[in-house]
């Protein structure tokens, strides 16, 4: 496929739900020379009456989430024996930023999560997969518990 | 996972869609002992004011067609050196038909190609995949060109 491996793009956040597909797929998918993109969405926030210190606070707590997301991953990555990998931090909504990011570097697939659970999922797939899954010009793993 | 490998359930039908996606699982994510399970639904007919030499004929043709498929994915088995599978013919819906399979065989994986090309992919993805991305229990890889 791709000249040095393949290119795997994969959502991740603070959720159960994207550490179990990243583990589906580690677990099932992963080749030695796989190269991983990471794709993160920060959270947005709305700023109504707030201080330059509050603000400053919370942008330091997000930065502080961020850090420790990417540690748990590098950790991961590394519990894998992923060779090559980088994080990717795309601001907007989660299902464009992983299309597009997966578009910019043609990627082989895209690992998904789902919210979707119980009898929920029957109906309610998870508004980020949905949109994966219906826009993205490569494969799409969609992994659930 | 599974005893005895993993349980991959494949849609197959006629159609190049369906092709690409097993090739897409073949290539990329295949291990050795993987047991595969091509399910198949034979399509529906109407008969109306159709006298019983001609249903027999029709009949027949199914028949043969069964077999040319069978026989195909039989040949890219061999070709991709796959131990253990097996064919299901299922009647009813697909998309239902392939679910209920992947319950039944506790599969660990569905594999589903898409029809949605080109402009219309954004919006239309295929009422078969879609009812598996809905419906299944178990991840699911959606492959397209």
């Amino acid at each position: 496929m791709a000249e040095g491996g393949r290119k795997v793009v994969i959502g991740v956040d603070e959720s159960s739900f994207a550490e179990e597909a990243f583990n589906f797929y580690a677990e099932n998918f992963l080749k030695e020379d796989d190269v991983i993109i990471l794709v993160h969405t920060p959270e947005r926030y709305n700023f109504v009456d707030a201080s330059p210190a509050v603000i400053q606070e919370l942008l330091n707590e997000i930065k502080k989430k961020l850090k420790v997301l990417e540690e748990k991953y590098q950790e991961k990555l590394k519990a894998y024996n992923v060779k090559t990998a980088k994080f990717v931090s795309k601001e907007g909504e989660a299902g464009e930023a992983i299309v597009a990011i997966a578009e910019r570097e043609k990627a082989n697939l895209i690992v998904t999560g789902t919210r979707g659970m119980g009898k929920l999922r029957r109906t309610f797939l998870g508004s980020v997969s949905d949109y994966v899954i219906h826009h993205a010009k490569c494969p799409v793993l969609v992994c659930r518990k």
